[in-house]
């Protein structure tokens, strides 16, 4: 997954009326990849979780609006388009963010083709992407090497929730990136997979990607992760997010929030990888002020799996049992040790990523 | 499943050779009762999660003990049963107590029939543990009562893991007893259900009787307990235990750890119901000290539900996946707030248990 010809979004080369995603909700049973011919398709394909994980998702949202282009340029269809996509999902504040920069495009339109400005700003986006990844990757690595340092000849143990790997992103991952890099650099790096219920995306992609690439890895169930910690299974936490304050308060996919006071009760650090393109400047208490997305029950009640080769769908729970599905947690900056970005590593607070992104001291 | 009548244990009223209990791996799917004709089934049972639950498996291996002895009652065979008996599962501390009670039984006997001995025995088992759970019902309601008072209007939101309900006992359960005591005095009582991977004790067993016995519930994935509890969704944790330490340290289904932490950060009580027979006066260091069951990569790799009508068990992760699946965790006894037992509350410590158990501080 990390070589630089294999991505998770793109142009079709023989088609530039099309855009090619891989169908994220059949995996791993199933590697197909998906035609979006219109910002419909795009936005069921960030809706349904054709797509997901932040940056992908804002991705998608520009390449929707590309394809909306295609068909309507003006302004006011464009805008239509860019309400309803970033109406998509409500946590991930990387969808905003696409949409915002791709109508900047728009509003400053002046005559030539439309479409092709935002085809060079979505594929702007992808590619700065990849690079973020990879920034995060070198950057978080160095953690890594420092424990392996002091571990000489063990693995290194590296927890994750969800998946913030490379099929989050266009290419690497954030949480997954140090670890693809100290895998190229020969260190000798452990991965416990969060199964990460209700939608799974620990055991049916997290476990995908870093099989497909090698990396050692161990899935377990999402309670597990405390009681790894307690005897000293556990070295790192490191996990993506949806969307973090500037005051370092950190959305992501529910659950994370409890791996976290594992992490602080056991004195394991817990790291946030994670694109600047994720940081909310506009808020600071998360707990209070990020939304947080209700899904549907049958995303509990049902789990799509294999049976005799054939893709299956059981019910797990009695009919009728009332379910309640919240898709993200806010984890408190007081539980996280650091948040790696593209530009290092800072603490999580509002001084930190200022450090970091000193531009944005006058707009947060 | 509070009527007096119904049980999860009993001996065939017709055939004193057989023993009913619920094979409780089909529900809540299907309610079939299961034959045990001798101590092997026992073992079976016990092994496989036909039935579980500490109270429950300790009776089950009471009445395996009974079957030993229609078939074979000389104390050298019987005491092989027992070894084998007691290990069938390793952390729940009440088939040890159990198998112990029966012993004594059999090394004291002195002619006429053991089986008819032992059959009495585990039967007094069986009635005393209705009535332990009914007295942690008891003292555990006086805390819902009083959060009730405080909150007139609104239910109170009770969050548990796992399945202490009836189902694992011989009626009430422990960490539902107070519950069905409320919902018998009238109060307004809901309660979140943890889903409970990896064998979903939660969603299959907790949800069912709470369903049967008309208590409202919502059914959540594990990970959305600490979401809840930030905002103000959850008033108090019950949960029960498979073994606690004399020091008041919590072994019960893997996560409820991540529970306590998360209710500790909220500032929200966290009591464990258990009776006398679930506490391991031996011990003192959970972490340290209770033996924790690792089970089948299968029962994560693998979920069982209902497809067009019919039981079907579907694969979830890609085939090879390595999987790792430990059983239970342990809860430090900072962390609890109290310990509702048969004679009532107490402090999570040695202090607060040997207070209401005197009669064990020179045993301990």
């Amino acid at each position: 997954m990390t070589a630089e010809t294999f991505r998770t979004i793109w142009l079709d080369a023989d088609d530039p009326s099309v855009v090619k995603i891989i169908d994220q909700r059949l995996l791993p049973h199933e590697f197909k990849l998906h035609d979006l011919g219109s910002w419909q398709d795009a936005e069921t394909a960030i809706a349904d979780m054709y797509v997901r994980g932040a940056p992908l998702i804002g991705a998608t949202a520009a390449w929707g609006l590309y394809l909306a282009a295609l068909e309507s340029p003006e302004s006011v269809a464009m805008h239509a388009v860019a309400d309803r996509l970033l109406a998509a999902r409500p946590t991930a504040v990387n969808l905003r963010w696409a949409i915002e920069r791709i109508m900047r495009v728009v509003d400053a339109h002046a005559g030539g083709e439309l479409a092709d400005e935002i085809r060079r700003d979505a594929q702007a986006i992808c590619d700065e992407d990849v690079e973020i990844s990879r920034g995060i990757g070198e950057h978080g690595v160095a953690l890594l090497e420092a424990i392996a340092a002091r571990k000489p000849g063990e693995p290194v143990n590296v927890l994750t929730h969800c998946n913030a790997g490379a099929l989050a992103t266009i290419n690497y991952g954030t949480a997954t990136a140090p670890v693809y890099i100290a895998q190229q650099r020969g260190i000798d790096v452990h991965v416990w997979v969060d199964e990460t219920r209700p939608r799974n995306q620990g055991s049916q992609l997290t476990a995908w990607e870093l099989a497909q690439s090698g990396v050692p890895h161990t899935l377990i169930v999402d309670n597990a992760g405390g009681h790894l910690m307690q005897h000293g299974l556990v070295d790192i936490v490191i996990v993506g997010t949806d969307r973090t304050t500037r005051c370092g308060d950190v959305a992501n996919k529910i659950g994370t929030y409890l791996k976290a006071l594992a992490a602080f009760d056991n004195d394991i650090p817990f790291y946030v990888g994670l694109p600047s393109t994720t940081i909310d400047w506009r808020s600071c208490d998360g707990v209070a002020e990020i939304p947080i997305e209700e899904r549907d029950a049958e995303e509990v009640s049902h789990v799509h799996g294999m049976r005799e080769g054939a893709p299956t769908m059981v019910r797990t729970t009695a009919p009728g049992t009332p379910i309640s599905n919240y898709a993200f947690d806010v984890t408190p900056a007081r539980l996280v040790t650091g948040l790696i970005t593209e530009r290092g590593i800072c603490a999580a607070s509002e001084d930190g990523l200022l450090g970091l992104f000193p531009e944005m001291r006058d707009r947060s």
